[in-house]
């Protein structure tokens, strides 16, 4: 008996501590201010190259509450999503591991302890940023049209989420490019997707080289 | 010799009229200020009701320079494009009739003087919004790919422009809301669109009812 307390005790501390260091608990996003909306448009643009430098959580805070977070009561997003199915997941690749972004809880929850960020793209300076951004869609989250209706539905919904990185990254004085050349097999096995989640766009993101 | 002159005289005269008549000029975009961006993307959101309120060409302006203006000297566009192919036109349905947006010279140049703002969308408070805006992908950009591929890239390159009309009208104090829902068959036939040309997404913009 006190054997089996004994071995409770341990698995709910080292329970606890596994599910502490798997999720990381961002700070609250910002949600008034940035850059002016007109001048971040005239600056946007599409980075090929990126030095090592990491950006802060609050940044990366600020950009995932941008690209796809909660601005209304109701659940409704940033970005418009197709019949509101919000069917777009948004998977963050960290050196600290995999994690899929939890918009309502604004918390990253860990898929992988491995630093796979290489596998944002096949480009060379995918290896340098801190942060790949992976948007997959979740295709049984889309209705029930046809898959060609589903692959059209998760590529407009990635647009509006990967332009609202775009635009949060100027704001942030950092920089990003979008990209669809990625080894999706490779990256969908390692992020544990299902058949019926799709890889659609790729994001590096971090400070200017 | 005299009367070939005349109608000479007339042609160029009348020619003149009505090459003026159909293009539309717009006032120089506002390309610095606006809305913070935090600000604009936590107030957006997709509008299902218009007031006939006409808005003003600086407005249309500013709302068509953000949605795929030029911002850069090498031609490059404030929402990116798949490999550059650019290949996105930006349809405008006003009142006086359609036209295209000529980013290059910030103006309109009508293919239609013919109201048909209705063909917006299939919704009822289509017909309220001073303004449509058709995303119209031109297949015959948008390189060697399959037709799959060309889908995907047009949905794609859409969704990004259309995040920007949406954040802009924010920050104009508009309102829009986009949909899919066309009688595509229909506007194609008179914006005299090619078998290789695709409506993707419309926009309804004004004021709020």
């Amino acid at each position: 008996m006190r054997k089996l307390l004994l071995s409770l005790i341990i698995a709910i501390i080292f329970g606890g501590i596994a599910t502490a260091q798997s999720t990381i608990q961002l700070p609250e996003p910002q949600k008034t201010g940035g850059m002016p909306l007109m001048e971040s448009l005239a600056k946007r643009s599409t980075a090929r190259a990126f030095s090592t430098k990491e950006i802060s959580n609050k940044q990366l805070s600020n950009i995932l509450w941008a690209s796809f977070g909660i601005n209304r009561a109701d659940g409704k997003r940033t970005a418009p999503s197709t019949m509101n199915f919000q069917g777009t997941d948004i998977y963050v690749l960290l050196k600290s591991g995999a994690y899929i972004f939890d918009a309502k809880n604004n918390k990253l929850t860990q898929v992988l302890s491995e630093d796979i960020r290489v596998l944002g793209g096949t480009q060379a300076f995918v290896k340098d940023a801190p942060v790949q951004l992976i948007l997959v869609s979740d295709l049984s989250k889309l209705g029930k049209g046809s898959n060609e209706e589903k692959m059209n539905i998760s590529n407009i919904d990635a647009g509006y989420i990967s332009q609202n990185i775009y635009l949060c990254c100027v704001s942030e004085g950092l920089v990003t490019g979008a990209r669809g050349s990625v080894d999706h097999k490779a990256l969908a096995a390692k992020l544990k997707l299902r058949q019926d989640q799709s890889i659609v766009i790729a994001h590096s993101v971090g400070y200017a080289k």
